[in-house]
């Protein structure tokens, strides 16, 4: 999108420079895999090249998460924060909204935290194996519109038409959604152990951490809060897909969900809300924080890309700054547990 | 790797403290592409989500491409700088090397260049979509160990072990072998006209543009540069796995063609250099450097990633420096002939 396409403004002093005291990028975790019996095959890999004869079997590392960090030159909170995408997406979808506005990464680091974007095991950079997991998943344009809760449907419209179909009052930036189209990646559907591995030995790393994570992401965040409470300090859950499936008062670490709008009428997110509720109840550490409730309409599931996307991102850094004042009292059970 | 494994260290000055005046990223290219007659399936997407019947026929959109940038506050040149990374890989390979150095993004970036990180259509964070192309191909790792040039062969070893087997005087950080296999993604061999239709839509938007790229990339950015000399204001290809098969003289733009070692001894690398010499020798404007003829030896298909990555890195800046200072002739010539 160029400067004048678009229809949010910036928050002033929101984006242009920015000042690091580092930066860069590793990955993470995974692990070595062989495959064997396949016959080889040949292959040209460039016009004009020379060819290679390729066999498929023998080793490749699988598992393994891309992680890409941004250090403000001046931090103003000692724990570091972790953006975690959902299904479908890559840790792209934080770093700029479908409309060209600076994105919840740079917002953060401009409120002093030392942030790392994550693509889950097998999405963006992190690679993936089809040779062991065959082919993914991919979801259509016109299910994403419709299951993000952006419209009621596309009718068969051009993506350049999108916001026509937008539901009345969303605030996600529809005449953009082409934009978002192009950040969509497959998945596959068996995989939730190995990127559940892949955050953990992260956070082995990096801990306590705080962890902002949405939809699939929110899934992740929560269960590996559950199953190291001792590495997570705080979670912020953006519309989580699920939530664990626990005892009362087994889940330790301070948490807040966060729902968007047009829940009532979708086919799917009434029982996702429900069960969310049931979690909340049981576990007291666990905050519900419904946008319309607040008086915040329109937001749809993609709530860190709608156009107001920074107001969600102050009451979210609110929370964190907050929880993080008081004292860490999961974390002290923790440690006098091992 | 932690601080401690490292081998070599950094060159003091070039990491850490970073000031940008921008930085983000966005997708660009690509087109709509529908699906249809497929049955649906049911998936459960998360552990004690709801259902979600896939529907897999609609709109996809294919061949984007995802451009991460970094402006530095200060900028020393006004061409816009791009790296393109190689077959397997993903952007990531410039920002770090193996065993945790800073990469050539940053480096380019200290060095006052407006830079550009893609990753090529269908890698990384572009996307991809297998329900039009079906399963991509995987190269393992004892046949990028050796296709790479970092050593004649692993022999079945751990990839822990692969220091062992690097070729002796290798610049190649081999003892962090494990790590650069962790880089490795999937790529298809028939998705060149794609790929360079993503190049050309994005220099289309920010030209004319220094290309600095590698491998597979190097083909791209010699193609690109013969197609759109009006976009392309020089080419630094690392190693490029091909060459443009065109006229005596057809091709422009200035170009850097930069050659590691070990080149003799291997089974494809002769007759890909002496097809790159002769591409050379017909095109005036194309020059090469090769790095043993320099006096430096020892290093990988991976330049940017070996320990005298910065030495290279200083010697392609100092070119296109030169180049740049130097009138566009073949601009003013493309300029004319519109």
């Amino acid at each position: 999108m160029s400067a004048s396409d678009r229809q949010t403004p910036e928050r002033p002093g929101w984006s242009g420079p920015l000042r690091l005291r580092d930066m860069g990028s590793f990955h993470i975790g995974g692990q070595a895999q062989t495959l064997c019996g396949h016959p080889t095959s040949q292959h040209l890999l460039a016009a004009g090249g020379q060819p290679v004869e390729l066999d498929p079997n023998g080793t490749y590392v699988t598992g393994q998460m891309y992680v890409q960090y941004y250090w403000p030159e001046t931090p103003e909170h000692t724990t570091p924060l972790f953006l975690w995408h959902g299904g479908g997406l890559t840790g792209a979808c934080w770093e700029t909204t479908p409309d060209g506005r600076s994105g919840w990464q740079q917002y953060f680091v401009r409120r002093g935290w030392d942030t790392h974007v994550c693509d889950a095991a097998e999405r963006g950079r992190s690679g993936y194996a089809p040779q062991f997991w065959g082919l993914p998943l991919s979801q259509t344009v016109e299910a994403v519109f419709e299951r993000f809760r952006i419209g009621p449907s596309l009718q068969g419209a051009a993506l350049s038409d999108a916001a026509q179909y937008a539901f009345a009052g969303s605030q996600f930036p529809a005449e953009a959604f082409a934009a978002f189209a192009q950040q969509l990646v497959p998945r596959w559907a068996h995989t939730d152990a190995m990127i559940l591995a892949a955050y953990a030995a992260l956070l082995a790393r990096q801990a306590p951490a705080a962890l902002v994570c949405h939809s699939q992401g929110g899934m992740f965040g929560l269960t590996t809060a559950l199953n190291h409470p001792e590495r997570v300090r705080a979670v912020v859950a953006l519309e989580p897909s699920s939530v664990p499936d626990c005892d009362a008062d087994s889940y330790q670490v301070p948490t807040l969900i966060v729902l968007g709008d047009f829940i009532d009428g979708d086919a799917r997110w009434p029982r996702m809300r429900e069960r969310i509720l049931r979690f909340a109840k049981r576990n007291p550490c666990v905050h519900i924080l419904s946008l319309p409730a607040l008086g915040l309409h329109g937001n749809s599931h993609m709530l860190m890309m709608d156009r107001n996307h920074l107001h969600i991102a102050d009451l979210v850094h609110d929370w964190l700054a907050a929880e993080l004042a008081k004292p860490a009292a999961h974390l002290r059970r923790a440690t006098v547990a091992d």
